[in-house]
């Protein structure tokens, strides 16, 4: 059994708080057990200097942790006076993951920045932010589109994350707390769309290894757990995305 | 009529929720009006150097804003490289002002860190973290003294912080929010403890004066503030804090 | 009676010799007992981003000390890599008093720049740093006009500070030497003008605290200092500032 | 037909040059197409603070370009005072790919240091750095082995990398050069070892997305080229690497 | 005897081969002994800001170690965060060196960046990579002049650089290898042109001393070197530079 | 003539003030012409790690600019968070001078601390620094030996140093003021001690040349204002400093 009696194919307790934050755009509070992030959404009336010009935009974010989100108090990167190298792998996942769902011409030369902020961790940080990021940046397109600042959703598909291991007792399982994770030898966080494509595959044996049918395993629970979130996703945000297919923005 | 229609001597709403976040030793979020801060205790076995066998212990501030705390985006400080001038000085007096009411020679070698993270801001942040910072540190040592790592808690008297100013149209009036702030030519911070005594007047004309007259009438009103907060405070601890003569810790 | 034998509300020996460095706008050097301090005022046509196209001036100040103005060698900001939170603070309110004595409006599109260096240190830095200043930006100004790059003396009123505090054998004292404020609980900065109105109370008690009756032996002590000081900024400025009726530059 | 005129699944010339650089334990110069990077391994008789007493061993590695490896020059990374995103996420890589593969009880309380400098990039730098570093790594063991620093070597199988992706016109390819790469939607890095198991698998839309099928395709390409990469290096490390089960270093 | 057997005025083997990398404008390999420099030459279309619209260009050089070009690895800078005070010395010397031999006004209005990086070392990276980086940047001027960027060579002289000491029992010697270098008490560092003019003299005791018969062997030594290091430069760029007189370029 | 009207081989008026600071152990004010620099010297009962057990000392320095030393006003290096190539260079170069005249095994355990801050500047700031400095630290030995520190003075000979250059009209001249300096193709930096032997020689064409004759005029030069500085020198000491043999510290 799992310390927290789920099933292996089994998500923890999922929800989305919108409008958590009152100054964004786009908020939410997105809880995953015990794992809560707050997500912002703010949108920006200019792009970097390298895609000046070019009629389009461009999505950007950070990701944070409170020093007391863990157990144990972490050094705030602010005191260190660097991001570290796993903040900036997270920080480029959770952009690269948005910007596959958006049309960044629609967007208009406007630039989405996403702040996700842990207050609370017990695993799966990562692959919650790139969730309720999702939805606070959906919030952000409609507050857009009621200013009429944008004529139209530049959101071609939903999106969601969630992580799968191989536990060296239970096997492969879906949705790994901070305890699994950490007796876990395989880790794997998977980006999906609404239409059942991969957006990104992250699969680390952190000094262990995974084979071919442990490998299919893994992406099945994946699938399942992320047409989960989806639904959560569409209850919060109703009709508003309608999905597309999803070309490629380069 | 103040925005919000309080009267001049009238504090905004205040709410101390405890046991906010599940790591630390001692955990509040306090909200001021919309004004909302985690404070966070946390509690490490050791001191910093430069206190290293002299059996007393240490308190140390930091504080914090999520970049969409406030109206626009700020640029987030691990990204910035460095800690700003403004936050500095709030970390210091934050520090300074717990320190004045603690035994740190009862706390033994021990440093007791203080997190203050602004996740919305509505003026006033500074106050209120030191308020909120109050009631987690006391959580904090409650935990200690559950645990017996101390005998005694170490805490000497209450503690609590408010702003005044002097409104161009209102004249002098108490807790002021963000867009009284904006628009006060002087503005000051109060921090007392439970005798009455101050801890810490920071007033500052930010490019106006002020008069004797006028400092006397914001000092009677801060009294009047921290005397409420107090009363808050005490409802949350009970009779964990018993008030005792304040000396100095030097 | 004090190590040096002054009474209680008795400053110590003050000098301020202009041109003291031939490059710079203006240039003093205030002596403040074994306190000596380099005041430099340089003008540069231009201003911050943040005030740009709205013809009116800055104010902005530096203080650093060398290693060995102290009895230990201090480590070198530069060689640190980043400036202490004590200068940060010190900087931020040099710059804020003497902008309370400016019409910005007046001054044009130009920046002042303040840079307080104390060669020498035996307490009151800060103060005298402001005090010096003030009369290095009067002298830089001075030349501003006769070179007709300005119609007339932007500075509406004299400006001085000191410090005074509660010592635990002679009570209130006035300009603390480095001795008494090292064994002095309550320490207390205060900036005012020629108008007898406050720019700055910075009172903090160090980890200790001061009642309602102390506060007002505090500030009357400081009045004192302050008249002093002015009559020696008189003394050297002659006729240069008239005392205008001082409003608010927001 | 490919730029280069190779068939779908051709890798481009591989070559490795043992004993490049004389002062490392290990150092190859390894060419893939027009891509040469220098890996040098040094072995460093103590190990980094958090595993110290616990007779084991570490590998780090640090990976830079030269600022001419690329057709537009880049800033170096020691002037910019920072490392990139994109190099900290490929230095964490490499790190963790080749301690995959080594018993770090075995190697005992040292750290095996990895340099990757690229001094000419076309394309597939960080997988080319992996399986020039696994060989640098084989010959710096050696080499301890030798000396008798250690008994046996550490090493418990074969290590290879590649990348593959989905060109828009010629589908699932192969060792993608930095042409290919810049006009595919999908590029996945796949790092094995020599039993046929995955170490790590990076695959990201960039943007744009990949079915189930084309996983399956881009996960077959992967394991025909990393068998072909360790037929090179068993040629040059003749019968020095015994493939044994791989476990966990947890 | 020395060493490697060299006399005592002898220079060690050295080659530079051309166009090593593929990717520069012009870039060498240079080999003394066993000293190896990459010297890579890149021609940008702007100039730094102190030179814009004077018509004139600007040659800037940058100069770093792999970690193990050396016996013991070294901190790699970037990871150190800021570049030593020796790798400043070593940059400023390059630029200042390159510029003394180059028209800047027919450069025009472009900037000629050096980047030297010492792959392996064994004493002199810094005369080797002035002597490398000339060759480089007259391939680099060469290939401007084909694609007809510039009308006509702006290299008004050749330039080669050595190194020469006195050593303890050897005396003075020509082009001293590491075992050399760090057992000599002088240390002398010579740049020259193609008229047997000096460029730079960089003579240091490194806390010994040397008097003036000994500056007037060390200076005739290195001029014999340098005649050397010109016929190699010649062998290699034939009639492509034309020397002129040498004018200033202030 | 020149423009304060001396002679070509004149020195500008050369003061040195001891004990300029209270707090050193050593300090000057050093005037040459109107260059003003403040040296203090620092005793500290230690050495760098790397020479911690060898029963020697060391000697570092440091120099810096107010910002407006200089008629315009320069970045603070504390604000710009970093020490130019520059001031490394002249740092470099000062502690280098120094230790050529010291018994560095004399002096024990213990490093001697050379802060060299220029207050005013004209030109030839690093070569006061040297001469300033060595006064300072033969100040603070004394003191040294005075509270029995050491057993006998660790100074082995004078030092002094002085600058020369080859004016475009007046050809070479000694001790050149700011505007000299500006208008001159080369620029040389002598360090001498009191045998007459070279310490350092920087001479630099900074983008012109020299050839042999005008070389041995300036080195001529060079001598005969350092033998001037030495006289300075020697008044203010005394007969505290013996010349002895130089040997080498290595």
């Amino acid at each position: 059994m799992r310390p927290d009696g789920r099933a292996s194919d089994e998500l923890r307790s999922v929800q989305i708080q919108p409008d958590f934050i009152i100054h964004p755009e786009g908020s939410v509070l997105i809880t995953v057990g015990k794992t809560k992030v707050i997500c912002n959404a703010s949108i920006e009336d200019r792009v970097p200097p390298f895609l000046r010009g070019q009629k389009k935009g461009w999505i950007t974010a950070e990701y944070a942790m409170l020093p007391r989100a863990t157990p144990d108090r972490n050094i705030r990167e602010s005191s260190r006076g660097k991001v570290t190298g796993r903040t900036m792998e997270i920080q480029r996942l959770i952009g690269r993951a948005l910007r596959s769902v958006v049309d960044l011409d629609r967007l208009g030369e406007r630039t989405l920045w996403i702040d996700c902020d842990v207050i609370q961790a017990d695993g799966g940080t990562r692959t919650a932010s790139i969730t309720g990021a999702f939805v606070a940046m959906a919030l952000a397109f409609k507050k857009a589109l009621e200013r009429k600042q944008i004529a139209k959703l530049p959101i071609k598909s939903y999106l969601a994350a969630t992580s799968v291991g191989v536990h060296p007792v239970h096997g492969p399982i879906l949705d790994l707390c901070y305890k699994e994770d950490s007796t876990t030898d395989v880790d794997m966080n998977i980006v999906m769309n609404g239409h059942d494509e991969y957006i990104e595959i992250q699969g680390t044996g952190e000094e262990a290894t995974f084979n071919e049918k442990e490998l299919a395993t893994l992406l099945s629970l994946a699938k399942k757990g992320i047409h989960e979130l989806i639904e959560i996703e569409k209850a919060i945000l109703g009709d508003l995305v309608i999905e597309q297919k999803v070309g490629t923005n380069k």
